[in-house]
């Protein structure tokens, strides 16, 4: 039996689970959980996860939440078949893995998120974007972005010369940035380019991220 | 020959890793960075980290940053001799720590870290503590702490009945937290007040926060 999915396509942070499924090529089912109806918040998805937000994930009895959690989870558990993301297996690796890992949750997120959340969801609630807010973040996501830039005329990926779960988690984000005007603060560095082009034509990039219109 | 830690007693991602290597009983040495002086900002210290923040870490020629990933890295080299609070041995209790460390990182953090702002950094550069900033989070941090009190009544610590990195990363903060009058949301939750007490009466904990003077 394959292992299920709470969220939404559209959704982020369920898309970096979805992801990590593709790329082992995990047998799986997606629940939707609709927001329209406040679903997140009601009893039988608060008990899957308690913070009222997707993704949840269910393998048998085991029941988790948080995308980066489940990511690992998952990244474990297909490691033989799907291939290894995670490089658990040497100590210089995985450090570099964890560390470009915590970079996107600590430095990435916090800069690009603020911008996906004006341009994508608040229009939805007819609330106009907040261009200052915008640009601030802009400024704080083009300083993340050198950093990524320098590292990445070193090395082919952000953890080293191996494709890993580092980049792969700033496809959800990066995939509704790339929609709208601003994408030129990742065109104008060629080596930021050079590294989405690679990841973001990966066949699960692709599968995972044509579920995710991006009409800004 | 030890690691180096660069950074600072008093903060608190610091003191996560040192935390880390008091736990492994690691030898290290502390390299201080002079906030100061912007040390943190100066050339030498970018080359150890490019975000110009501390902790940085150097195990040989090795160096990381991120004070998760490095403390990743530290319980993974010292376990055979430290023991074990990552347990990737095991999927399904590895899957908890990771949970829990993110819940720590995206749930428990971003609500007790602005508060932590307020009281103890604030001041220091003749700022009058935002009392508003400080409802809101305490509201934010109230409605994880009911999560926690859920989840500690069932398991002795947060990812099972046994000691983890996601307990000892809530430390730093709530080391500072527990010497402002907002500890009564802490010590009204039974469970919690009790996890606290147990993990905060560890010896690497008494060690490293001694260091820590939370005077708000
Ligand atoms: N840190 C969590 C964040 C989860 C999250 O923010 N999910 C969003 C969708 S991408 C959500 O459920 N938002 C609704 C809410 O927070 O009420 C993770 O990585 O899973
Ligand atoms: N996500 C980073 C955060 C590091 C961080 O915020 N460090 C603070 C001290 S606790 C710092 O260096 N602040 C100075 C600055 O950001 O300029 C980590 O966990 O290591």
């Amino acid at each position: 039996m394959g292992v299920k999915v709470y969220g939404a396509t559209m959704s982020t942070c369920t898309a970096r689970v979805l992801l990590c499924l593709e790329e082992m090529g995990a047998e799986y089912e997606l629940v939707p959980i609709d927001f329209s109806t406040g679903e997140h918040k009601q009893p039988a998805h608060l008990a899957r996860n308690p913070f009222g937000q997707v993704p949840a994930f269910e393998d048998g009895a085991l029941i988790l939440y948080e995308s980066r959690a489940i990511a690992r989870y998952i990244l474990r558990k297909y490691k033989s078949s799907g291939g290894d993301l995670l490089k658990e297996g040497s100590l210089e690796e995985s450090a570099m893995v964890d560390l470009w890992l915590e970079v996107e949750s600590q430095q990435f997120n916090p800069a690009i998120g603020p911008i996906f959340y004006q341009i994508f969801i608040f229009p939805r609630f007819g609330n106009v974007p907040d261009q200052a807010v915008i640009d601030t973040n802009l400024e704080k996501l083009c300083k993340v972005l050198d950093v990524y830039e320098a590292r990445l005329s070193k090395t082919k990926y952000l953890a080293g010369d191996f494709f890993s779960l580092a980049d792969l988690s700033h496809v959800p984000l990066l995939h509704y940035f790339m929609a709208t005007p601003h994408a030129s603060v990742v065109n104008s560095r060629p080596h930021v380019k050079a590294w989405w082009e690679g990841v973001s034509s990966r066949p699960a990039c692709k599968k995972v991220t044509a579920a995710m219109p991006a009409s800004a």
